[in-house]
């Protein structure tokens, strides 16, 4: 340390500073480096996010043209700057969250303005000395209600950004009133420069490049069922190769991605709130059953706590024997499969809004191949084995077993979608070409084997289905 | 139908009418029921929510106290009203929400008004004719870039509001400044209004009744901790006397309790985010370790999946022999009783700051209990038994041994908390006089013997614990 600040006392200021400068000129180099491969990141991970910005800075600069130009500038003076804040605090990443601020921010503009004209004018009978306390109560006694109203949950859900304005234009035009005698020209200003700014970001969003939440929920909850199934074919290739192959060096990361369907609830749940306020679009009509996702949703993230619980087998101390494990891999893989399959197939039949033709059979299939292991677990034929080191396939065993059980209520909930959301029957033969048991299937699927979806219900009443699969349609629809 | 049709048109327009107020006003006076009893639950939920309106009320009418009298509203004019919409807008819930919110609007106010005075110069520059355009380049960019920015997940978490206000404050300046020449006054009004705003709003906040972000987070934390013990301890009671009682009646909430801790990642992270922004307070430092928060909120969630799995085997349909079930009952309880005083103990620390001081032995005991079980299911004493029925048991008993790891990892980040925290350390008689271990395991705790908590390094290293206890906190304080 000592040797090396005496070699910078002789190298003199002017040596030391560019040192320095050349060290901080490094320094910021690295960061800029680093800032561009982030922002980069960022980029690629979604490009849409570019097309957003771009879209923020077109819509910004188009409402500020108010101000450019005199024949537009003439009609609402310095209130034109009301349309600029109001589009950059409603312009959202995907439509119906900013249709949700634009209509939150106008109608709350304009109860809250006509309110707050109310009051001005009530509290400027009460003379001069009583206008402003009687204002300050009315601001108070508001503010007040309003706010403890947005704890109330459903409020918190759909209404949030809109009991916020309303507070705000309360209390702007009652309070102004008390300054200025136009409250209700500044009123009706506001309200008609809010509406630009709404107006024009809404648009905006819509017609160019729109992100829709309907889209972002609707995939995520096809792509976390995907997943599943992803991490389901990995497992079974790991679990029942490693002990025979030692260490095996396959890229693990295909096991990981269920992990995220763990802490999806609130992303789904706030996808659907806005994509309630989208209009129809693309394949999604108006009143589209948004809430259904949610519940094939809580059902994919039941079935993933399950996955957790069989993949800490992957990295289990205590190895069951191999000569046992090729015991049960038959059954066990065949399980594996047909539960990947189910929800692969569940997933593609999500994604392009066509009914599930094949699923019947592979859970047919999954029950078959959980009562083969049920059964070979019946044979006693581990008894000569220690059992503590049956515990891990036990506990698997166990698992793939409520995983059927699981993949079966998904099912369940998709169908139920599918006649929700009047999904499209696709021909049997044509996407299920391999499947031996097409015959069985149709009689057992009253959904794929109507071709027009319309009339699902109907189809549903008369046929001979199991009471509960008659039954709910009906009530649904009711 | 048509009966009842004939008694109304003889019954006369007035009768008529006056059964359809009848009905309108029992259906009004059951709607304001309903809402009297909702609004009454969100209040007694959290009496909190209750204070905070009444706090907001007050903050927006003492600010708008600027508009009623004269003398102070000669300073600012019109621009007071850019103070009660802060006020709206920077009012949060707990402390921290406050305080971010306010400190993004004061810096993003101060920067971009800087940024755009600077923006309206330049452009000033470039005569009458390219000042609009140049002035909408400024604006596109600036908004496009910044909303880009808006995605980065570390500004996302804590600039968010920051940036949008950037955006919002840099139009305002620089495009108003096209109009009107007196920019730099008006920049100035705005960001001492603005600050008025955000002052009132945090004084308000902290000094009146504050809702700390760190404290929900502290308690939320050790809550859910304590959520699975209560789960463990009904669990024990439910399996194992199910079957003797046959159907069981009890109240069964209190297994339901854990499954908010599945969903409890988000709200973790962003109370964490807040508590950042929160000055010391209470028994917390500025720098108070939240991160570690979120750390043992992973591995209790953890625990929560394997409780998860744990609960399907209390409604599963294939019951285990009640002979076996006695068999591993007692290892099973032990395991499960000593997990559970772990959690209970964990979240009892947190909440008191205290070092956990029994925390081990209890760990050490769970541990000797999984062993036993592991022993008694290694003899082989069910060999007679059929395979098919030991599964669940086999599985129960293979999740315990999980949750008995879960248990010990998350003790360690309690520990490795309490040591960034500096935990009061406390006597160890006074906690446990019914704990026999007490020698054993104040040597075997370097933090509980040491009664200067903030001397808890040189203790460490010192002592002769394992490399990863000595070599922990020393990184940690690097």
């Amino acid at each position: 340390m000592e040797i090396a600040s005496a070699n910078h006392e002789k190298s003199g200021p002017i040596t030391r500073g560019l040192a320095w400068l050349e060290i901080m000129l490094g320094k910021f180099k690295a960061k800029v480096i680093e800032v561009a491969r982030k922002t980069k990141t960022v980029g690629q991970e979604d490009p849409r996010r570019i097309i957003h910005s771009l879209k923020v800075g077109l819509a910004i600069t188009l409402v500020s043209l108010f101000y450019y130009f005199e024949p537009l500038y003439d009609g609402f003076g310095v209130s034109a700057m009301w349309a600029v804040l109001t589009v950059v605090v409603v312009f959202e990443f995907t439509v119906g969250a900013t249709l949700g601020r634009g209509l939150n921010r106008g109608l709350a503009t304009l109860l809250a303005g006509a309110l707050g004209f109310g009051a001005h004018h009530l509290a400027s009978l009460s003379g001069e000395k009583g206008e402003p306390i009687l204002l300050g109560l009315f601001v108070f006694l508001l503010a007040a209600a309003v706010t403890f109203v947005r704890f109330f949950p459903r409020m918190k859900a759909r209404y949030d950004y809109g009991l916020l304005i309303f507070i705000l234009t309360f209390c702007l035009i009652s309070v102004s009133g008390y300054r200025d005698d136009e409250v209700l020209d500044m009123a009706q200003r506001r309200l008609s420069t809010i509406l630009i700014g709404s107006a024009t970001s809404v648009l905006i969003c819509i017609f160019i490049r729109p992100v829709w939440a309907g889209d972002i929920l609707h995939n995520l909850v096809a792509n976390n069922m995907e997943k599943l199934g992803i991490f389901l074919e990995g497992f079974s290739a790991e679990y029942f190769k490693t002990s025979e192959d030692g260490q095996s060096n396959h890229d693990k990361s295909f096991l990981k991605g269920y992990k995220r369907v763990l802490s999806s609830k609130n992303s789904e749940k706030s996808m659907a709130n806005l994509a309630r306020w989208e209009p129809c679009h693309g394949r999604f009509r108006f009143r589209h059953p948004w809430k259904q996702y949610l519940e094939i949703g809580t059902l994919t993230r039941q079935c993933a706590y399950k996955i957790e619980a069989l993949n800490s087998y992957l990295n289990s101390e205590i190895q069951m024997p191999i000569k046992m494990r090729s015991k049960i891999q038959d059954p066990c893989t065949k399980i594996i499969s047909e539960a990947g399959q189910t929800l692969n197939e569940l997933a593609n039949a999500i994604k392009t809004m066509t009914r599930p033709s094949s699923v019947d059979s592979h859970i047919e299939n999954s029950k078959t191949a959980a009562d083969n292991l049920k059964a070979l677990l019946h044979t006693g034929l581990f008894e000569e084995t220690d059992l503590l080191e049956i515990i891990p396939a036990a506990a698997v065993a166990s698992l793939l077993i409520h995983i059927v059980t699981c993949t079966e209520k998904i099912s369940e909930a998709v169908q139920e979608l599918a006649s929700l959301a009047h999904f499209k029957s696709v021909e049997q033969t044509v996407t299920v070409p391999e499947q031996p048991q097409i015959v069985h299937q149709v009689t057992e699927q009253p959904f794929s084997s109507n071709a027009e979806p319309h009339h699902v219900i109907t189809v549903d009443e008369s046929s001979t289905g199991s009471p509960e699969n008659e039954n709910e349609p009906v009530l649904k629809t009711g």
